[in-house]
């Protein structure tokens, strides 16, 4: 694959998203396909954490990747050339999120045959996307430090539906006032039950947790 | 006013927004009130650079603030606690952005006696925002460097209808692969005529220069 792949989605016309979402994801159950859903504000780091995330896994699971942008291929191309895994780029024609069709277009794209783990890079948004189920078994948000601890108190709802919260660019701590332990406190105002790891996807800090994390969850779904 | 207050706006029921932005435009042209919409990512530093700009401009014009948000009142209280003028929190509902009408019920929760400069700090997004004309005179936005330079490319609608847009957190460049020039670059690609400064709105660097560029529109638009 030297071209990447450009699809470009079609708005929704299904009005019940949330059967969609029930459907799609028994269809993946039964495909054995585990669909994790990534979202964030922009330039929050999701693209490099994905690139290393999938590089600690890839030998142990065959993996898909799908980068959804209003414009541009630069992820998909990123995620290809640092990982080699299958990756094609959802453009979503001005679209503020994904919704359970769009993510199956994007899914229609993919060779799934025997891929363990399909990730979905939503679009760099906090409000949108948390309002529409993809279709996914977890849902997965990263906070970057330099966008402030307050965020949980701000956009509720994106907080409110995520398995797990990673804080990313620790390496640049020092020069932000963020509180780590406050924003924790924040994040299970919203969600008791989040998990929060901190990472740095720049030097690779803590992205053996998240990756341990997700390949735990991938098995634990294949068996259940 | 001790107390911050926090007013639910209403999803708008009007199905012609660009022509609802235009009426509140020209009311807004014979009350004097210029009102500029700021947008951007959640975390860029709206409200800081707002703070560090109003105080720049208090004494020499009559300043009203509506800080948008989907949920609590931080920002309008750190805007009344800073710079002592007249501040509101606009809660959205869940609404990713705002629309002409919206920004009319936030207007008539103010006193615009005498103002000057009405500042309508959007919901943090890159996204929703663009695509609705709030009936600003002028759009604004910030980009901060940890949000990456390659932001023009993945969100053109933004770019392409901020009049200005600020470069914020300049104080970081040295740890983060923020390639200014390629930046504006790509904001040019997307607006020949979009104007670029670069600010630190946490040390005050550049602020004079926003506040000079802003203050010039607000008299020329008097005077037109």
């Amino acid at each position: 694959m030297d071209e990447i792949r450009v699809i470009e989605i079609k708005k929704s016309i299904f009005e019940d998203n949330d059967r969609d979402a029930d459907k799609l994801r028994s269809e993946l159950k039964k495909k054995g396909v585990f669909l994790l859903n990534l979202m964030s504000s922009p330039g929050s780091g999701k693209t490099t954490t994905l690139c290393r995330t999938i590089n600690a896994l890839k030998d142990r699971m065959k993996i898909a990747v799908m980068e959804a942008d209003i414009d541009s291929d630069v992820d998909a191309r990123k995620i290809y050339e640092a990982t080699g895994v299958q990756s094609i780029q959802l453009h979503t024609g001005g679209m503020c999120h994904l919704d359970a069709e769009m993510t199956r277009q994007g899914l229609e794209n993919l060779d799934l045959e025997n891929v363990d783990l399909a990730i979905l890079e939503n679009v760099g948004n906090l409000v949108c996307p948390a309002e529409f189920d993809t279709g996914s078994v977890m849902n997965c948000m990263i906070l970057s430090v330099p966008e402030g601890h307050d965020k949980p108190l701000k956009y509720p709802l994106m907080f409110s539906i995520c398995d797990l919260v990673l804080i990313n660019k620790i390496d640049v701590m020092p020069y932000f006032d963020f509180n780590l332990e406050l924003c924790g406190k924040y994040i299970h105002m919203r969600n008791p039950k989040a998990q929060v790891i901190p990472v740095c996807a720049k030097t690779g800090e803590g992205i053996d947790k998240f990756a341990a994390w997700l390949e735990d969850r991938v098995r634990n779904w294949k068996e259940s």
